[in-house]
């Protein structure tokens, strides 16, 4: 069927969906084309179908199926690497508008969402219940839990409270041809069968869509003891990550900020972070208070230890919420100062083991040095997984070319650390020839033959995560 | 190729693998034939490899390939569903003699061995350098890392600590032609590309030969401050777990013992269990001191509000090993009284949330109630994941048929009351049919598939896991 054919088609998907659901307007299409990643090229789009029910979710893969068009499945928007782009002569399948929290058990400390939930309204509703789901990516405010579980987010909670994939228990998926099914189980543990609920985590749109979600939850949090750590640069706050963990301590948030990152954060807001220091790591324990005590001031000694000139502990909710919301604050100083220098900001996702941590960035330090752009880092320092920005001048050919080395050498580096390309953000268009380096043969011929068994199509997010597909 | 040529050529086979790894003495074949499970068939295989290297892996599964032979995978062989039972003309791949601990790093927090390393010997190893494995299996002392991954084993730890995918996170495997690959990531996080080693924790020998394992660990576990709640039935005792897990509450352990096993475990040893209760809960906490009385405070009155007959909380070390040695006592104890009458013991695995713990005891009863047989039951409470044992003679066709439909009205039970056929044994033989009874046509489509893709010929683990194969 040519493009042409399948537009005319449009009006037979119409009558299948919710009134309203399909839309055919070209600046509202192309208004949802890209999410928030950087160069990444976004096809022009049939039609956007805002999905208001399962119905209309299967309807539009039936259609799909019969007439071979792609779907890009959205929520939000947020990320990171393209995942949501539009394809040429595809449908946008958003699900942002199915949001219902469906059911919260404390009992068997679960619940039950909709993909377009939105990760802190989801917190906000299992706190009036005493629950918590931790996963926090510093996208919370913003992004969907289906995205969160299409990508694996993280987030600040890592370090001791795990991944999202530690956090789902059961998926309702419908697959290529329309088909619904419920994966998973709903309790604490089962074994039955292959663990497909773990494989669509992280799939990023390419095995199908998820429509329903069956969390596992903890007890709320208990408020956290921070500290804050100031180095006279990056390599000796990382190492006093890798002796901290290695001292057998576990926080409940590790962080670091680098010199560039605090001095764009100062520029955007006044946190009280100090302007003179070369690296800031930010600690927290939300162990029982004497155990948080503890932990800290083991922080304070290893920290000393390897050159910390100030380390400062506060069990005042204030302190800590400030430093919180300094860190929370990096995506928007960034994006400010991107603004304000010619607007290039690519986010790089590397984790390496925090034992490389010291190594990786005295490596870092040197790239930037080679090229004519900024890095900036900030990152989940106890998990090893950073997120280096090249800062550059998007309007600069030069510039772009120079960002897209000092990028590229930054993923090259992970791997030669033993890491990986991302840890957290996806691959979706930005790394996928990437990931071609980190996967080996076998397991590129394993992602390719189970993406090819679920879409045989090949209609599901087509040219995004696996390498060399179109 | 006919089972006498495929016999023939395994001369061909011995020359590929290291000396003496290859045993066709039919006796020492046999003796591998069969893991602990009842009720489930072992073919006439044609050859066992104790493999003494991932080279030895290598050529038997290009062997199998070539020549279209079934590879049985095992170690230990103490799973309960006969998963590592031999096939006909097939081959045993015994990997238990892979057990090399490989590395230990404390600063990552991680450790690499090999699928033969028992777990207990793990645990010893890894708690010299202050560091923990939690997952902790009944079998704990006998069976194998591999057995524990490719199982998705759990144990007393889950109900804090999470199951064996929690811990996992990079596999080397063989693929059915031999390919080795890597899966997973060395790092706290990553997500490139679709999560193939969860794919492969819990597929029981049907996707490819795990040989090598990259754990995540956690520092030492802290010593736990235990209890001990006697009930007049496993009703309240099932009652008393969902108010206290809905109370925000977070045990380290939570089991449970019915009245007809304790009876056993008396007979058994002196453990200083009670002749006369309906039923135990033990429970521990190893949060700080202070906090970890309080959760012991609050189960107390939890189970005194559930009509608990006595409550005791002990700090003393030699209390709490000699209630945990109570509980590890369970399979054993069973084994006796089963060799003392008639033999027969079916050790089933449901999983139910926990909110329905009290109707499925009292279900349970009417089961047990309604067939000549006896049912004894302990498990893993906090999470909902019991194991009813089935007690018969084994001798008589009409107490095997009467304990096969118990055991089958105890699954249906699971699965009525929103659970699982499986919490932690796995599918293997035993409860292969019923994976059609828990998942949906798509899902089964998708396990077939995924199936097909990874092992194309139908050489692993024929007939296991899968409904329908054979």
């Amino acid at each position: 069927m040519s493009l042409d054919q399948a537009a005319e088609s449009l009006g037979d998907l119409a009558d299948r969906l919710t009134d309203g659901a399909l839309v055919t307007d070209r600046d509202v299409i192309d208004a949802y084309a890209f999410d928030r990643a950087l160069f990444c090229p976004a096809g022009q789009a049939l039609g956007l179908v805002r999905a208001r029910s399962v119905d209309d979710v299967v309807a539009v893969m039936r259609f799909a199926t019969e007439h071979r068009i792609p779907v890009v499945t959205q929520g939000a928007r947020t990320g990171l690497s393209g995942g949501a782009n539009a394809v040429d002569g595809g449908l946008l399948l958003n699900v942002a508008g199915l949001d219902a929290i469906l059911e919260i058990d404390p009992v068997d400390r679960t619940c039950r969402v909709e993909p377009g939930v939105i990760n802190a309204d989801l917190k906000a509703a299992l706190n009036t219940e005493g629950l918590a789901y931790p996963p926090d990516p510093g996208s919370v405010a913003i992004s969907t839990i289906g995205g969160n579980v299409a990508t694996n987010a993280g987030g600040m909670c890592c370090v001791k409270y795990g991944v999202t994939k530690d956090y789902v228990r059961g998926l309702t998926v419908v697959l290529a041809d329309g088909t619904v099914t419920r994966l998973g189980h709903q309790t604490a543990k089962g074994v039955a069968g292959l663990d497909l609920t773990s494989l669509f985590v992280g799939s990023e749109g390419i095995l199908g869509v998820i429509v329903e979600i069956t969390l596992g939850l903890t007890p709320a949090l208990p408020p956290p003891l921070t500290g804050v750590g100031i180095f006279p640069d990056a390599e000796s706050a990382g190492r006093t990550v890798a002796d901290f963990m290695a001292a057998g301590l576990q926080p409940s948030m590790l962080e670091l900020i680098d010199a560039a990152t605090m001095a764009m954060i100062n520029d955007f807001g006044d946190f009280g972070l100090p302007d003179d220091a070369g690296a800031l790591l930010l600690v927290q324990s939300d162990a029982p208070p004497a155990e948080a005590e503890a932990v800290l001031a083991r922080f304070q000694s290893v920290a000393e230890a390897n050159g910390a000139t100030e380390v400062v502990v506060s069990d005042d909710p204030d302190d800590s919420d400030m430093l919180v919301a300094a860190r929370r604050a990096v995506a928007p100083a960034m994006e400010q100062y991107a603004n304000a220098h010619g607007g290039g900001e690519l986010v790089d996702d590397v984790c390496v083991p925090r034992s490389r941590l010291g190594e990786f960035f005295a490596r870092l330090r040197e790239i930037d040095d080679r090229y004519d752009i900024a890095v900036a880092t900030a990152g989940h320092a106890g998990d090893g997984n950073m997120h280096p920005s090249v800062l550059f001048d998007a309007r600069d050919e030069d510039q772009i070319a120079q960002a897209q080395a000092a990028f590229a050498e930054i993923m090259a580096l992970g791997l030669e650390l033993g890491g990986t390309i991302t840890g957290e953000h996806g691959v979706g268009y930005l790394k996928r020839e990437w990931l071609g380096r980190e996967l080996d043969q076998g397991a590129q011929r394993l992602q390719a033959g189970i993406k090819d068994t679920l879409d045989p199509l090949g209609i599901l997010n087509p040219g995004k995560v696996l390498p060399g597909t179109v």
